[in-house]
C-alpha cells in the first residue's frame, strides 16, 4: 500500500478548511445563479435523494432550508423509482440529488424521473462530469478534490457548506455569507484537539457500543459521527434525536454505558442539555460531548470542543470535525485500518 | 403489579387479527369520506409528523402512499416548529399526526401549524378525544382499545391498517380492500408461531446487538422490530435498508454475527435475496429471517414464516407478528419485565 493511501484519512480531515475556503469563493456565483432559478419558479418543497454519508448531508438540508427558507424537504425513496416503477407525482417540487461520486443508479434514477415530469432538477457532487451531473438542469461543485479514504469526511463538510451557501443566497443573507467566511477558523481551531482525541480514545479501545444523540441542524451530526464509528471502528452506533431516544431507546442505557452526544449551543440546547443531565445524574451513563458550551462539556468524561462563537445554523459544519477526529483515532487503538474498511467500496452502486 | 397488567403484551400481540377486523368494518365509511375530501382539493404532498412507533407507521405511510396513490411524503422534523419556530411554508400539503395517545407536544403543535396555514389535517389515533383529534379536521380513530404494555404493538399494526384503508379508498381499489379483509387470517396464521419463536431465542439469550434489515415496504418493519427489540430486550438493534447498508454499515459484520431480515415477496425480495446470500455465504452471519419464500427462509438459521398469499403491500402488516412475537420471547428469555421496560413511559410528552 503506498505511502500516500496509507496516510489519506487524516490528510483528508485535515484539508477540510482549506477546501470549504476553495468552495465558498469559486461556487458562490454558481449558487447565488441557482437560488435565482429557484427563486424564479413555483418550488412548493424539495424533493431529495441520497445515500450513506450525503444522506447526512441532506438531513442537515431539511432543518437548514425548513428553518431558514421555509421549504419543506421530503427524502426521497429511491426504491419507489428503481423497484416499484411508481414514482409519485412531482408538482411544483425541486429534485435534489446528492452524491459525492455522481454514479449511485438509484440516485441517477430519481433525478432522471424528476426531469422527465418536469421539475427543476439540482445535483450536489464532487464530479461534475458523472451520470448525475449529467443528468441535471444545475450542478453545484463541491470541490472536494478526490476522496481516497474509503470513509467520507471532506466531502461531507463541502457538501454542507454547499447547501448553507444555497441557504445563504436563497435569503440573499449578508449576515449568513459573512459567517460563512470564518467556519476554516473555526474548524481549524476544532482540528487542534487531535492529539488529546488520541489520548481521550484509549479508554474506548473495547467498547463495542454506543448512542449518538443531537436535535435540530445537529441532528445531521449525529447520524454521521454515528456512520464514522461504524465504518471505520465495526462498532454499534446507533444515532437518535434526543426526543426519539427519550420515546423508547433510552431503556437500554445503564450506568457506565458509553453515550456521544452532539449539544450546540442555540434553540435545540436546553432540551439536550436536559437529556445529558439525565444521562449524567439519573443513569451515570459515560459521556462523549461536541459543545461550546461550559455546562454540556463539564458532564463529559470526554469534552470535545467547537469555538464558543460558531452559530448555531453553522455547528454541524465544524462540529464533525472532532467526531472525525474521534472515529480516525478509535480506529487506530481498535488496531483498525483507517484506509480500507473491510466489506465496503468507496462507490456503491445500489440500485 | 396486578395480573392482567403482567400478561397484556402477549395478550395485545394475540388481539391484534380481533382489532383489524374490527377496524376495517367500523372505520371504511369514515375512511372513504376522508379519501373523499383529499380527493376534492389540490393535495400536491403529505407532511407527516409521528415519534417512536407511529414514526415507524409513517414510514410505511411513505412507501404505501408513494408506490400506490402518487403521492410525495415529506416527514416533519418537530424542532422546526417547537424549538426553532420557523415552520416550512406548507403549500397544497395534507398535513397528518399519527400518535397512539394523541397527547405528544411536538405532534400537536405541527397539525396546529397546518391549520394557521390554511391545510388540510388528519390525525390517526386511539383517543379520538385527544388534543392531537380536537386540533385536526379529520380523525382516523385505529380503535385498538386500551393498550397497556408499555411496547406498542396493535396500535402499530391498526396504524397501518388505517393508512393501508386510506390508500385503498384514494384509489377506490376493490382488490385492495378484499386484500385488506383477509389479513386477520394471515395474521393468525403467523401467530401459531409462537412456541416455536419461544424455542428459537434461546439461542440469543446472550447476544447484545443485531442489525435489522428490510427494504420497500418493509423498510417500516424493520424499523419496528428494531424498535421492540431496543425497547424490550436492551440489545442495540439498528435497522437499514439494505441498500444503505451496503454503503458502509455491512463492514461491522462478521461471521456469526445476528442478522434480522424481512424478506416477503415482491419488487425488492430480489435484492434482499441478493443482501441474504451475500451474508450467509461470504461471511457466515447467523440470519434471523421473516420471509414468505422458501429460498430466503433456507439461509436462516431461525426462519420466521408469513403465508405465501400474502401481498407485498400488506406484508408489513403480518410480517411484523413474527418479530413482536420474537421480541416478546426474547425478553423472557433474557429474563426482563416484558410489561414495563426500565427508563421508558407509555406517553412521553416530547416538545
Amino acid at each position: 500500500m503506498p505511502y500516500n493511501r496509507l496516510m489519506s484519512l487524516f490528510s483528508e480531515i485535515s484539508e477540510q478548511p482549506e477546501r470549504i475556503k476553495y468552495l465558498l469563493t469559486s461556487q458562490r456565483k454558481n449558487v447565488e445563479r441557482i437560488a435565482g432559478e429557484i427563486q424564479k419558479r413555483n418550488i412548493e418543497y424539495i424533493f431529495l435523494t441520497a445515500r450513506g454519508t450525503s444522506d447526512n448531508a441532506g438531513r442537515y438540508a431539511n432543518y437548514l432550508l425548513g428553518a431558514m427558507n421555509g421549504l419543506p424537504l421530503a427524502l426521497a425513496t429511491p426504491s419507489l423509482f428503481t423497484y416499484y416503477k411508481k414514482p409519485p407525482k412531482l408538482i411544483n417540487a425541486l429534485v435534489v440529488g446528492i452524491s459525492q461520486s455522481g454514479k449511485s443508479p438509484d440516485i441517477v434514477s430519481v433525478l432522471e424521473e424528476g426531469k422527465r415530469q418536469g421539475c427543476m432538477t439540482l445535483a450536489v457532487t464532487n464530479d461534475a462530469k458523472s451520470p448525475l451531473a449529467r443528468t441535471s438542469d444545475f450542478v453545484l461543485d463541491i470541490y472536494a478534490g478526490e476522496e481516497k479514504a474509503v470513509a467520507a469526511t471532506k466531502t461531507y463538510t463541502t457538501e454542507l457548506t454547499a447547501i448553507a451557501m444555497l441557504s445563504a443566497a436563497l435569503n440573499e443573507d449578508k449576515k449568513a455569507w459573512s459567517e460563512l467566511e470564518k467556519i476554516s477558523v473555526w474548524m481549524k481551531e476544532a482540528l487542534k484537539q487531535s492529539s488529546f482525541i488520541a489520548e481521550a480514545v484509549q479508554r474506548y479501545r473495547y467498547i463495542d457500543q454506543t448512542v449518538v444523540l443531537g436535535r435540530g441542524f445537529n441532528y445531521a451530526t449525529a447520524f454521521e459521527w454515528a456512520l464514522k464509528l461504524k465504518e471505520l471502528t465495526y462498532i454499534i452506533a446507533e444515532p437518535y434525536s434526543s426526543a426519539d431516544f427519550a420515546h423508547g431507546p433510552i431503556a437500554l442505557v445503564e450506568s457506565g454505558y458509553p453515550v456521544c452526544a452532539v449539544a450546540a449551543r442555540g434553540k435545540v440546547f436546553n432540551s439536550m442539555l436536559e437529556m445529558l443531565k439525565r444521562l449524567h445524574s439519573d443513569i451515570s451513563a459515560e459521556l462523549i460531548v461536541i459543545s461550546n458550551d461550559k455546562r454540556a462539556l463539564s458532564l463529559a468524561q470526554v469534552p470535545l470542543k467547537i469555538p464558543i462563537e460558531t452559530p448555531e445554523w453553522l455547528s454541524p459544519l465544524v462540529g464533525i470535525l472532532p467526531a472525525q477526529l474521534f472515529a480516525y483515532h478509535l480506529t487506530i487503538a481498535k488496531g483498525y485500518d483507517t484506509e480500507q474498511p473491510r466489506s465496503i467500496r468507496k462507490v456503491t452502486e445500489t440500485k
